[in-house]
């Protein structure tokens, strides 16, 4: 069994992820598919990248992500594949896989990157504005059916990588921003638990709001309080228990939060 | 062939529900999986605990519904599993699983039900919010791969249970209230076509709005009438053809609903 | 392998999708099963007509698309099955399958269409308000198994047409209107490729605004530019680049739309 999964920002309305599906199994029946999110805010790479790299590690090895968050479609913007470690990487070249790449360097893991450029492998036709269906799907269920990314596309070493703001520490602690909102209204930073380590104690601020302390998880306190944990993947999250926060609190992606120890 | 079902609060753009199914997909590779709604709104156990009581009836003997509106994860709530008559069911122990128990109950059907303490069959790191993916997942893997209850778990005989209001009878009728709205808009009570059986003329009163007689389906009226219907699942319905009843009558889950027969 | 397709109204909120899925899997637990949308506008039979068009070429052959946007669900209106060339369809004889069938009737493909008239492929209780549960799913799973269409029903010739706008010429061009509006808002006509074809240059009118000329695909204009285009199913666009047309313009379905050659 092969599993792929897909994230788009194409949201649920139109059918298009459905068509993707229709052309993977079409391809290669045997595999299964998980829908990641395609409710990805349109064209909005970053957001692409960072929910990628947080779920890729629960899937199994071998598992072929589909990532169509692709503003140049079309354009000479590239369409790539990628086996990072254990698991592959279908989409455009725009920066979508940067973090996962730099988790995979990080670890030393084999890394093997090649530029789609085998129209064989793709649908007969190729439309400008949908390469999700037309060459992201097809190639995927050729990975899926065991055909070497070798044979999909020639080798590259110089993929387009986003810049991801990282926190920078400060004369009383560190300065992150918020990089996620979720669907609870939770705000995730970009403060992750190794920064945080070894500190007894710390205060974090966001807007005019101070949080002092953190909890281990949401219960631990009343419902409407406000609250602050390291959410299910490292990340700093603030919360308000059985409520929104984003909304209570007004905040949007980019703001900055300052932990002080 | 195993199916498992997922219902949770989780919603659709972050991409946690993909994460379970790569959980589960990587211990189980040959089961179905199923979304049951991932729109349960936050935190509602009984939103939740009516929706599985509704559905689980369709599937198949042997599914596992996995079920995680968990206000309480990582505090000493526990975490259960049951198998009731055919279907099995894993979640926290919040009430969720009261209406799918008591039918069980009512029907005498087989009852068993386990505290999930064996870590064993979780994942190795389980964090403090997000028991989804490293307790239940993994947990209902296990089951679709033929691992005994007794074995991911102590038995217990004392499952919390909510407190559903049912309908009451008065000197005219009956006294219920509204449980659900639904994607159409469509108002569901607790008030069941049991309650209304031998009833040859009956009149519901909800707000200021009187409804005379009962038709079997939207068809029969026009488009933009107020109607009560029996619907899909035996509950009372009160809607509009082709519009939004809710919405048109400012209707809430809660409201009182009463029927004069 | 084969592959079920479902395309409904109902919405995400209730898991009347997750029960059609419990019902299939239960009868036919080898398919595989793809969600078109569920987000169909409720009782908009058109709107469904036009994705199931788009996007059935792009399955596989043998595979059975089941809609369900069914307003006179209960009323005599029919239940009905389909062979239309290599594929199948099953949904109510509303006019739903009105574009698949003139393809197929236009491409000379074999098509056989029958009168869902055998309840013992449906389940044992059918309800008046969800044959989508009660008869088209249980009647799919049938075909999947390999039940012929004419064990299912009886023959018919005579299935509901909707019909469809077509754009006419003018003196000037063509006059066409908007039929849909997609997650990203762009804004798709009834105006196809077809009708386009040596035009070396052309004007799109739509509203107070005009659109000089087309481009092939998104990136070849700057973020907020207004741009026309063939979409990826050959139908004309209109679209801002990297934004949302139909709120910029406050553009709806069945706006006129004007193509001056």
């Amino acid at each position: 069994m092969v599993l792929i999964s897909l994230m788009t920002d194409f949201g649920l309305i139109d059918g298009f992820v459905g068509v993707m599906k229709g052309v993977i199994w079409g391809i290669a029946p045997q595999v299964h598919i998980a829908d990641l999110t395609h409710l990805v805010p349109p064209q909005d790479i970053r957001a692409a990248a960072l929910i990628l790299n947080r779920s890729a590690p629960y899937f199994p090895d071998g598992t072929i992500h589909v990532v169509v968050v692709d503003p140049g479609v079309g354009t000479p913007r590239r369409p790539i594949a990628a086996r990072l470690g254990s698991q592959y990487f279908v989409g455009p070249d725009n920066g979508v896989f940067t973090l996962v790449l730099e988790r995979a360097e990080h670890q030393d893991a084999p890394i093997e990157i090649v530029h789609l450029d085998k129209p064989q492998y793709w649908l007969a036709e190729v439309s400008n504005v949908f390469h999700g269906r037309d060459i992201f799907s097809p190639v995927a269920a050729a990975l899926a059916n065991g055909i070497p990314l070798s044979t999909l596309g020639s080798p590259i070493s110089d993929p387009v990588r986003l810049s991801i703001p990282q926190p920078r520490f400060t004369s009383t602690g560190l300065q992150g921003e918020i990089t996620h909102i979720d669907h609870f209204g939770n705000i995730i930073a970009n403060v992750r638990d190794e920064h945080l380590r070894d500190k007894d104690y710390l205060t974090v601020r966001l807007g005019s709001e101070e949080i002092h302390g953190m909890v281990r998880t949401f219960g631990e306190r009343s419902p409407g309080e406000l609250i602050a944990l390291i959410g299910s993947t490292g990340d700093l999250v603030v919360a308000v228990v059985n409520g929104d926060a984003a909304q209570q609190l007004g905040a949007r992606i980019g703001d900055p939060i300052e932990i002080i120890f």
